[in-house]
């Protein structure tokens, strides 16, 4: 039954019997936190057998070099073979890291905004209103980067195939000032959306008015699935080198909710002008990444392939909280008319849209009955969600009977929330 | 005998002795890398036990906290309390961070130019021609970070106490463009020098024109000492509480030359202040530090005391090394007026200053002769050493063998050079 459309007065009874089950259910004093995408304690035992994967004595890499001892700024070379496996990438157009994708991806940022680009007009800091696309909703981080370096964000909707490409190529044509595009390609927080082909290749071919225009790639759930494997997703380099434009993106990836989160290795993969021009502006800000850690990564996974076996110990332990998640929704807000929801097939998150305007309620009301959200508005730049309605739910951390109590908080929040908002409008 | 003060028909004999002996030299075909200051492998084998230092099972802190998790953007509280200990200032002063003292330095010091400062006047980088002061002979890498931030460098002096005080005392008085000083208060790369405590009283109470004067205070070399335990360095956080400037001091340290060379863990001292400005603009640019390896050293070290006695174990390897020099300098050298060099007590270099226009010579015949040595002019603001004079010798590396041979090359260098100039002088 659509609660929409029924009459005021079964609306109050039906509001009154939500408050109720909404009071009963805060006096349990759950304490619930499902704002974070966290891989939950039996994931990262998946990895503890890496702690012991470098040993005393055992430091020396493929060609002789004592990873114990500085250089290479790049990372060691089985690092970047795995990790070119990874980000689908030759090993001279990688880049492995420290632990973090996203300090990666601000650097590389932060180096166009303070230094420029090869092929740009200097920075972009000293070029007026300089404007960064970003997928809606989307990734918090991003947005904070993005406005801690002074750029303007112009929001673009994710659809089901990806970004809207119209839109997208409209606003990039003219606008030498639009520089940059920066989302998740697959399995996108918290949509679950993976782009299709076409979106690939249209995002690759489009003509841009900035020169140095540039396409942050940030694939952090490449392989993150919930059992049926990773969803293909076509390779933006190679569309990129088809289409003439091999130096538009940098592609990002990690191994924070494979093995470790935040003690995992970080990459970038991008055309060889593009890891030309980082190593020029990185060299004398660094003695170069820890290469203790990324050899113990590679002496444990071996290669791709045990990665992707690995990856598969994941999805079992996660695949049941989703399950949990979506089963809840159906049967607390199913065919209500109140919500809508994605049922991804991997990453980290499920979104919620729910009735305009009701958003920041539903985290409020679900805070005070101790189950903690993402801060509405957090999924759009600047925290503003303009309908007040996109929700973020991060079931990988809690155990599975908790993700049960929290969603039916969360459900009954949602339906509260929503029917005050009905019953107001009345 | 002062081969300055012989005649020239003398002068010319013993040049082409000299010649001789060099081009000797050249013929054994020794293939020795002087140019960095990096540990021998006997040297980071004594940290191999850390390897294992954490294993699985055992990544949990001491609140109960899963360092295998997100979290924690400042460093484990146990790695906060070592580096409280290690850097001489309290827990919450102290940020612990990734495997580079010189990538926080690097970033500390962007901070300023890109975003500003608390207590400032803006960023850096929007203010006119702001001048850094840079100890010399000093750290090549200090100077080409302050030059890609577009610092313009002023050099000072160092003297056998600290800079030359009267002169930063003037420069920083009247002139808010000069914004800091960066430099090694102990064991100063390369000439050993560690700064007396008039020094370190007189940088906290100067007064400086800047509001937002910092002193980048890279103490690399705290516990690096040769055998007759750390010299003694005045505290220059409490110097400057004691002053009323306890904002000035950036305070770095890691254990790049204690465990693993670039697989060590980093940290940064400073007023709280300073700390809450740098949460602001580190936060949306990280995930946080990898805690794993931090929480290996605390546990490889237990507390400072087992991080001293580690360095009692460093001192017995590199003092012969450094010995070597040093009676290899007066064997070949001695009394011959062409060169002085430092004799340190502690840190990883041997400063020469050879005869003014002889330094580039020096490293040109060496390099034809199979040793590498530091670019000439490398420790100087834009590699220019106005008098052409100043070596760094790095002897830690190489075994204490070629370091001999080494060592017999350099000095033949040293002489050939100094002779040749001798001889077009005369």
């Amino acid at each position: 039954m659509d609660l929409k459309t029924i009459d005021a007065p079964a609306l109050a009874q039906i509001e009154r019997d939500a408050a109720d089950r909404y009071a009963d259910l805060r006096r349990r004093n759950i304490q619930i936190d499902m704002t974070r995408g966290k891989p939950a304690p039996e994931q990262l035992d998946l990895s503890d057998p890496m702690l012991t994967a470098v040993g005393p004595g055992d430091c020396i890499g493929e060609d002789g070099t004592d990873y114990r001892n500085y250089g290479i700024w790049n990372g060691i070379p089985e690092a970047r073979r795995f990790f070119a496996a990874y980000l689908e990438a030759a090993s001279d157009e990688v880049v492995v890291g420290g632990n973090s994708a996203i300090a990666m991806m601000y650097d590389a940022l932060a180096r166009a905004v303070f230094f420029g680009l090869a092929d740009g007009d200097g920075p972009w800091r000293d070029q007026a209103g300089v404007k960064m696309l970003c997928t809606v909703p989307g990734y918090d981080r991003h947005f904070r980067m993005c406005e801690q370096l002074g750029l303007e964000m112009i929001p673009v909707e994710l659809t089901e195939t990806g970004p809207d490409m119209d839109r997208v190529e409209a606003l990039v044509a003219d606008d030498a000032a639009v520089k940059g595009l920066i989302c998740v390609p697959k399995y996108s927080n918290p949509s679950g959306i993976t782009y299709a082909d076409a979106a690939v290749d249209r995002l690759a071919a489009m003509r841009t008015a900035a020169p140095d225009f540039r396409i942050f790639w940030d694939n952090a759930y490449a392989y993150h699935h919930h059992g049926a494997g990773p969803a293909p997703l076509k390779n933006i380099l190679e569309a990129c080198k088809a289409a003439g434009t091999e130096n538009r993106p940098l592609i990002f990836g990690s191994t924070s909710k494979i093995t470790y989160a935040a003690g995992g290795v970080a990459a970038m993969a991008a055309s060889r002008a593009n890891i030309a021009d980082a190593y020029d502006k990185i060299f004398g800000s660094t003695v170069g990444p820890e290469k203790i850690n990324q050899l113990r990564h590679v002496r444990f996974f071996g290669d791709l392939d045990g990665m992707l076996a690995h990856m598969e110990r994941h999805a079992v332990l996660i695949a049941p909280k989703f399950a949990a998640v979506d089963a809840a929704l159906e049967h607390h807000l199913g065919g209500k008319g109140l919500a809508t929801w994605s049922k991804p097939t991997g990453g980290y998150f499920v979104g919620v849209d729910v009735m305009p305007g009701c958003a920041a309620e539903v985290v409020r009301l679900a805070g005070e009955a101790g189950v903690k959200l993402t801060e509405a508005g957090a999924l759009y730049p600047y925290g503003r969600d303009p309908r007040d309605s996109t929700l973020r739910i991060a079931p990988t951390m809690p155990p599975l009977e908790e993700i049960e109590h929290a969603m039916a908080v969360f459900c009954a929040c949602v339906e509260l929330a929503c029917l005050q908002k009905l019953k107001s409008a009345a």
